[in-house]
């Protein structure tokens, strides 16, 4: 089977991460995974939730939105249905959950890191380029702070990205646009440390349930993915070092 | 390490199933897992949403609640916020989602079944109970349905159940009760059907992230589980036969 | 003429009182009013709303809600509506008035009792059992109040329960179930002391106007169902005095 | 006892009732009772809700609404806070229900007729000057219905007026003022026919509960009271008829 | 070309500005123009919002409304929409910035004016009539101010009133009613100041854009408008200077 | 007096116009105007508001957004408020009337052409920078529309575009960037054809009233600005036109 940009059934699709984006953010990234097209920013601010307060500790959270014309038809505005989607605040917690996991909440001290996430253009993939793409924003807002002496240590301990995987007609796939995601039996989203351990697993059967080998082989096509797009945010954070 | 209940590691907490708990809805099911209670029941709606119409197929969508204080301490009413909270509406997805995927909509005919699970007592793993107990409910509904010859075949393919497994102080444990999920350093929810196979996969590092050695070992615990409650559930609905 | 269940029309449906029915609340009662069920939980919260600060007096407020499968045909929930309906506004600030006019707010000090009524079943005089089983929740969070030395005097003053009262097809019953309240021409709501005086007495026309015999004579009825309620309350808080 | 403005306990505040007051409006009065001030109007819409559907029945409907500054100090608007107060909710069921009860559904035929009543100014009893204004404006809807020869027959059966009674320190009187109001012990709203039939009926102790001989004293009184409003009311559309 | 109300192209509608309206507000006024009515009130307030705190100015801030049948259709309420409509906004920021263009905050000191116009009735220039009407209010509330020795100057600068012009089937008119209004293709909104400078001005071509020439023409007939208008102001509050 | 970026008062900021900047949209426009960026988009949706249908003739609307970190600090999201800004209401429906003067509906058909403007990054002048790319995605929409022969005759009569204009400082400048709009004096926003006449007219004075000479100063600014604007988008037009 031909996949529909003709890539291998274990191959990413082109990515490039943009730094410094924005002129506003303390980080921001243009992330481009195919055709799919993210804003990530960072924001520090210097307070932190109540449940925080006083403990020494700070808070990243994040936000995800997409433009109305991020898709093939128009999708209408959150803030004109009154509240967000189901599947917005799913994708939010999992954006500020993932990277929670890698954030040394003691060294960042009581601030919290906004990251949000906006898609501009959606083909598929699109809280996982959030993901890889927050996780370069974060790193350039957390530089910001040790550069300031806000900080004393980084309090990112290990890099990470995500990536999705799936079965489509039967073949097992890395990296799925969103003609392959719309007709998948099977949609998994693996969140991996550069390390190769799991900060998140979310594998859902659409139609028909998978069994323990099919498990097993989506997961190395998922770790061979997030090998690759650990590799792109290490060469975009190198470049801007003298930026 | 002794458990907060002085359970096994591999031990699930006492399951009651009780069917037709309540007098008005087509299935309703009060399940105890432990000193979780929720209420589970099954409404047959005759109209699907827009995008099933004219399809000749139905649907299964999933609500979930929370009495106030179901929780230690008091829970602000949904209502009362005026919207959903983020994780309600990640549980009512997950249901759904769940309980469609062993569900042939083709034979369920152009009409809705609504599951509404409404948490009495909480105590941990409400969400892998709600699904647990809605499948008995779900079932109910299509015997109903078949018994008045509403439909011609079982649209229910294969049981199916839920539990939840996890790290806590370096051990893997199934079935978490609450002070154990409140600690946990990875928690994973896993949906399974009687042949063994996932539904739905759903792990999350809350500290550390976790290895591959670890996921497998979890998920031998969550097969484990699973199998215990489809038996419970095989129980209930063989008693309730003659009712 | 017959009533729907066989009963007089002078007669209460059987009613059963179960205390401490969940783990979390300081007070907690299942109350059965025929097929009518209601969780009553009774919350201490160690604040008072902003009017009441400095005053040294405390203050009891109570929340209703209904699950969707209470009722014969699924009622969709109020968050999915985005606000309480003017129907549960109406039952909640008549609950927590009604349990306000029997306690002494300033033996209670600066805390505020939440009492929430959430209907399992209905079949008519929901908000009649809330107040009723409200009454025994609330007692049992002032008993605890007591035996904690939190404060010194019971802030209850008189016990008190309510009931409906109707005239349907020409004829006043007492305890209206569900099936004769829809075809009412009348329908009374009265909330009464141990004593024998009103708390609230809420009398609605809804087809032809009354007259004051008529008024009179429900009276006389919903003064002997009162009675008897107060001893079924009465009887449940001996019962768990051991407990 | 003195009353705040000098009337006896069984005397009624000076009414004023001016119809026509808005030129748009089908029916349109402007009720002042005392320093109570209410903008009441009928708007005549050719269709009923789902409910009424194809049954060749009309309907009547209310809303309730205040200035912000019709109190004396400033009330926050209601679609600031997003949605209607508990009270008034409250209120404009009580409005539709009590006009209801009064008119012919049959010969008002598959229309709906809406009141609003708009507070301008508020010193206490405005849900019942609410009834008794909004009964003449109805009346006029009407009667221009008759005139159109929309309806065959007028579908008001009988006029209807609302009294507030209470009970203030110790001693019961008849039209609260706000000042009264706000100290009164037992407060109690009354909808009366001209026939000398209740409509509805709603008593609230405050404070202490009340006994059935308060009960009967107060209903004496609301009796006098709502003579006068009908007798006023009766003044007013004969007046307007040559208008 | 006739005016529909027989009026000269450069001829403003009746106008009555009427003071101390309601009790309670601190300034009220009922302006009348043509068949437009709207209530005027200001309401002191002794407190400023957030970013005034400390800066020892004051504010003022105004909201707008409009009855249900002010119209010739019944219009929904905006709190049961859920949120004002655009136009509703539109207007209030407008009349809050101009009245705030001729107040001197400092003087003012930490309080805040709180404006609110509700129109009654409605029939085009709703929310210049409304504009004008709130000056004379707020007038009266600095006059209380000063009275009271709040304040030790008045605040007000200068005088502001505000006026429609448009162009109308090719011809060029002072102060639109509705009709007129309806069928314009141009609209504009003046605000002035007695010394005949703008403070606001807003032009719309509804079809067909307009020259510079109609431009010029347009402000010559709103400064002739607002002139008299101020005329009607001055003359208002010299009349109440008494009461 | 020196501006913030160097310019001349009446120079306009540095102009891109980034057409088919996304792949989805009929027409999609990237407008940099100074540091202030915003995504344009046009959509066809093949039905009209209720208010339109079978007038055979279509609809122009308009919706504004900005990204939280499009600003210098972080924006709550508007859908986390649960409803637009008043800023943004006023924004999205000035555009939409700007647009819908320049286009001819009934040559349009019945359809809809939806316009998002999304600021990426905001340094003043969003609302005018939003008109003037918005002109452009439109154009490309409806020459999609000519070429699929869905329409015979373009609907557009007219090249339309927006500039600011303000005094600062007693200066009168063209296009102000954030800096200078924040301490503006008076604020003016102007609409203008090619053929040099208005379409819409919004001028305010923040601080200060401004009189007629400074008015008819700030036009001539402004049309400058506007020549270079349309010059700016037939650049762009003529560029793509081989796209």
């Amino acid at each position: 089977m031909e996949r529909v940009d003709g890539r291998q059934a274990d191959q990413l699709r082109p990515v490039q991460i943009q730094r410094q984006y924005l002129i506003h953010p303390e980080g921001s990234v243009l992330i481009t995974v195919g055709n799919t097209k993210v804003i990530c920013t960072a924001t520090v601010e210097e307070k932190v939730p109540p449940f925080q307060k006083g403990s020494g500790k700070g808070w990243v959270t994040a936000e995800y939105g997409m433009l109305p014309r991020a898709t093939g038809t128009r999708t209408q505005r959150e803030v004109t249905r009154g509240k967000a989607t189901g599947r917005t605040m799913e994708i939010q917690r999992l954006i500020g959950r993932a990277l929670r996991s890698v954030v040394d909440l003691q060294r960042l001290g009581e601030r919290t890191i906004w990251i949000d996430c906006d898609v501009i253009q959606a083909d598929g993939g699109t809280r996982t380029a959030s993901i890889t793409g927050a996780f370069v924003a974060l790193k350039d807002a957390c530089r910001r702070l040790l550069k300031n002496k806000q900080i004393q240590k980084d309090p990112i301990i290990e890099a990470l990205a995500a990536v999705s995987v799936g079965k489509v007609a039967g073949e097992l796939l890395l990296d799925l646009a969103y003609e392959e995601d719309a007709k998948a039996e099977v949609d998994m989203n693996v969140v991996m440390t550069a390390g190769g351990r799991f900060v998140e697993l979310q594998g859902t059967a659409e139609g028909t349930p998978f069994g323990r080998d099919e498990l097993d082989a989506m997961l190395r096509l998922a770790e061979k993915g997030i090998c690759e797009l650990i590799e792109a945010q290490n060469q975009a954070l190198a470049e801007s070092a003298q930026a």
